[in-house]
């Protein structure tokens, strides 16, 4: 399939702090082990909200100016266009979702598969070149017409998955990369899923589609939590009614659940993951207090509990959450809430920022059918 | 080999908080799987102190009242000297060292190997029998003459090891386990060890047997870090000098360590850990401070760092302990500071707890060469 | 629940090879971490008949004559009816399926948590006593009205599965052994299982379960793989009609597939399944031919393979396969085409044996409704 | 530091069949992520004879004509006197050995960290360009005075190890890879490793290392096994004498060894690694019989084995197996008997190939002290 490919293209860039620009760019060129990618559709993620307001994340990490011109988001879906040399993996005209970060290849975490993890993030500027790229982190991101991805980030979209709920495949490989990958969970363990966000929401497809019974969603906003049953959730517990440790404890028959995935952010959350997770269980921590919280440690070594945090999706896992979303295994479609077109991204960005009129995922579709 | 095995034998038992009782008691008979180990050393083990003033920690779980009569202590070694029925694993006159936890063998933790995390812990008493023994926790332990073993709790101790130091296999054992089992070391990782205790120093010899480098050791104490790297430190920081979290980063050019064996329990521990250990490394927890602290928990998700806890030795990793002690990789002798004989006990103690003249391994001497 | 327990019971028992008597048996008393299972349905596995022509395995290898008064079969679920002292985890009343074997708790394998590698399998008679059970090899099996059963071996039948198909609980948990717990199968690998036996095509569901894509059976039965593609194989092929090879490599893009289940016991099939593997893939043996094979095993080393046998079900597989049964995920009622009463045992292995009626899996109905 | 680079070099280059001419060639250029190292060893590797006689492996698969012109050499080690651009992870005058396979980064197998399992292997010419590199084999190799390598191909020499030993840390890479990466030895289990050639004298050396006890090593040359005693095999049996499949049974106790290190490529050592490895314990296979062999995989699967073929070294194995060669944990020295200049690789290629004078490994010393 043969694409026309204009000069320019429009694109949201950061100005100042919280002030987004909509320029006319030119069109990137995709380089060896590269693609041309036509956005479709991109998904407003929390994350933009703090890029937005601050910058970059490796921008401020690395102590550069606040970067105007940068075009952030990463949550985005789209249409190869044009291959760079000596790519034969994808062929023009394939619908792709996208993860973050393409590894630099080089470091001993990407040499190890944890291409997230990459000790060369952050260095792909000038002389320090490494190659590590993320998408609207440390390169051009998705609130655009055009982007360039390494090959590595892309993962084909199932037939029959719509461009916005393509965009949640990364949101469903984060899931599935705490669950999954560094979780090992297995089909008939206990899960609990910790705050009903877009990822928490998530968890709990994931979980049912890997085989855990029961799952159990907790938040304090009731028609979060009736989203999480259309999810599969088995049960859902409403933070603000009851305590959560004690009924969670009572659902296990007392030793407590195998699996915690905490998505809540909630400055209590530690401590409450580590109190109902069983002696030898597991605890994945996909949000964090924005302020450090207090902590009883005594719990993770009195029980051998492991606890780990995850950056973004990791491991290709993106990819397993794509198939399983292709058999219809992960439904994402019930998170998005809300669509804008390429010129209303601040509204999108406000809706997401204010959860106004029930806003989960604030998708905006570029592409128009 | 045949043992005269007396009826009765001496045994150091606990009487109210902060008591113990130098008693007579009947010998006890192995029955299915176990031996009648007859002790010849036992170290003091700072949970000791704990189980002394406070109970044995099933007591206190179960809310039963503060267990008299029961004998406390389980870092032991010894000579069987008796085999239960259709025991062939051992032969009578073995020497062997002991780890502490014989698994109920029924619980979904001991079917997947990890019997220290058993969900039956503690319900070893009458109707709730489900087979689960801790020395010196849940079942009588080495303060004694004799104890009686069952034999998933039985490590040889290799030739050319005597018995104050075969005290010490299942100290490397746990360091072994969060080391090797949990986490995975490989040779070539750096390593830093914080916390210059018993654990801690062995975690360092430990390191070193399985490859590490560098071995970093933190303490605020010189005379500890002397030994530390008597033991094979590559590198000592004392913590009341140096900013250990920069010194850190500064010897392994910037990104940290790959690995933190946190031994200290101190305040700052965790926040340290995690700001040492590089993207992607791990952090295991051997000590943890008496009271909750203040923990920032976003460094383990931006940085995608595994922290576990680890309760005890688990999973065999105390019989590849005793392999690499045996092979003379794993050096304990310089552990062992004091030794006295059993009438002594309490003054043991008070060595151990108030760390007298230096006093790091206190052993109890039973067997008089 | 209280059921009333007969003094004596009708089962088959083995006479001389391959002769089966029905005769009146003492119903066994459930010990130590037992219960009492009254058998409401069994299937009769290919194992069952070499057990009935050459005597229980462990027989053999020990050395012992063939086990007159011995009760084969090994693929049974029914209903608690007893329980033994201190066991709580059951009640009595629960509808359970069952593993074969329960560990003997106290060899290298059983404290690795592999206990179908038990290396006192088969040491359960008189002084050598070791514990270890294997239903239908090396203790009473299943074609009996009763049956005492280890806690271990026991897996509670979810909601909404009949008899018969519960029976298939367990041949679901050999295939889950090999391509999660043992080959670590993950969602979007592409699998091929080679013979649509029973195994092979449970196989397919449950490599369809978790997330394989695509799932391609091969077969010289057409209609085996037309029961294939109801089970959601997506490719099915004749080997019969087509290079199974070469097509494997045409439909994967040239590299191969990512995992071969090998089912058939065909005298080709290894060297076919090392050819249609992808560099770096995994190799499943559940089945392997009467006599040994001529196989080129550089291909193992030139492409980097693993190639690994199952014995059984193994490391409790079969709780995950029940808990993918209950949620729809494993479809096992397909497989299941005949039953007969307890009296027609020797009908029912006919039947399995002669594959009369295209007959699959054969089971023999206890229980009448 | 600076190093005067020539225009050109010596080099040897595959003419015919089993013809090897000795020419001037460009030094060549380092790219993106490479550095050129100056060749100080290299050594003979059997595989290096294959090559010589019938041409690089990827040329033979892809069906080119025979590759006149290619340098082969693979085990060498040396200097880095130019690096690429952007390259800071080493500094000239770095001593460096070098590992085969640099992957192409972009396929299954490199991002589960699996790069000698490259899928992308052989298409390093012209259009196809993936950008997987194999010294020797795909690209340039080391029977020369420079190369250019990935920096991903490059392990720092550990202080102290001289640069004959330094040629063998590869080899000792490809026994790490198959003993701990793919095998996960532990400390206290036994190992038997069939052939004394070097990887399989080297696989004692590092088994050793990782605590395996006791190491077995079978060949049918006295003199190898005496080196393997040097090496630290705890026990020698020489295959001419003894039953060793019978021995190991016996030195086990009865079970049979927990791992197999199959490197002789005997006709009859697939069958005999299975019947002296346990039930549940794993075979690696680093050598192949020339010719298919008549194997029982019976006992594979009755037994729960795994057997797994190792491709090289694999997922920085190489790097572990030189922190244990730095720390003397790994002896190279006894493997290397014979030094030649790089003006007579003929002579030490024949060496080699015919065994003269007890030759193990023969290594070319291009710089001369």
């Amino acid at each position: 399939m043969k694409f026309n490919i204009p000069k320019t293209m429009k694109a949201w860039v950061l100005g100042d702090p919280d002030e987004l620009l909509f320029i006319e760019k030119p069109v990137p060129e995709p380089g060896r082990a590269e693609v041309l990618v036509r956005i479709d559709a991109i998904a407003v993620c929390a994350t933009d909200l703090e890029v937005i307001s601050h910058g970059p994340p490796a921008m401020i990490e690395g102590g550069l100016p606040f970067n105007k011109k940068f075009i952030p988001g990463h949550e985005y879906m789209g249409t190869v266009v044009k291959l760079g040399p000596n790519v034969d993996e994808y062929e023009t005209g394939e619908r792709v979702a996208v993860e973050i970060h393409a590894g630099c290849g080089r470091c001993k975490r990407c040499r190890q598969g944890m291409y997230t993890s990459c000790h060369n993030y952050g260095k792909n500027y000038g002389d320090q070149d490494k190659g590590h790229r993320a998408n609207g982190y440390t390169t051009d991101g998705g609130f655009s017409e055009y982007a360039v991805n390494n090959i590595n980030t892309l993962i084909k979209v199932p037939e029959g998955i719509g461009d916005e709920e393509a965009t949640l495949i990364v949101t469903a490989g984060t899931a599935t990369y705490g669950l999954d990958v560094l979780g090992g969970l297995i089909a008939g363990e206990s899960v609990v899923v910790t705050g009903a966000g877009p990822i928490g929401l998530l968890a709990v497809s994931v979980a049912k589609a890997l085989g855990a019974a029961p799952v159990i969603l907790t938040d304090i906003e009731a028609n979060r939590l009736e989203i999480g049953r259309e999810l599969g959730a088995d049960i859902t517990l409403n933070a603000a009614d009851v305590n959560v440790v004690e009924k969670v404890r009572e659902i296990t028959g007392g030793p407590g659940c195998d699996y915690v995935m905490e998505c809540s952010g909630a400055p209590g959350a530690l401590n409450e993951a580590a109190d109902m997770v069983s002696r030898g269980g597991r605890i994945c921590l996909a949000a964090f207090a924005a302020q450090p919280v207090t902590f009883d440690a005594a719990k993770l070594v009195m029980d051998n509990i492991y606890m780990f945090g995850i950056r973004g999706e990791g491991k290709s896992a993106v990819k397993r959450a794509a198939a399983l979303m292709g058999q219809g295994r992960i439904n994402a479609k019930p998170i998005h809430t809300h669509s804008f077109p390429l010129d209303e991204v601040p509204t999108a960005i406000k809706y997401a920022r204010e959860k106004i009129d029930g806003a989960i995922k604030v998708v905006v579709k570029i592409k128009q059918d």
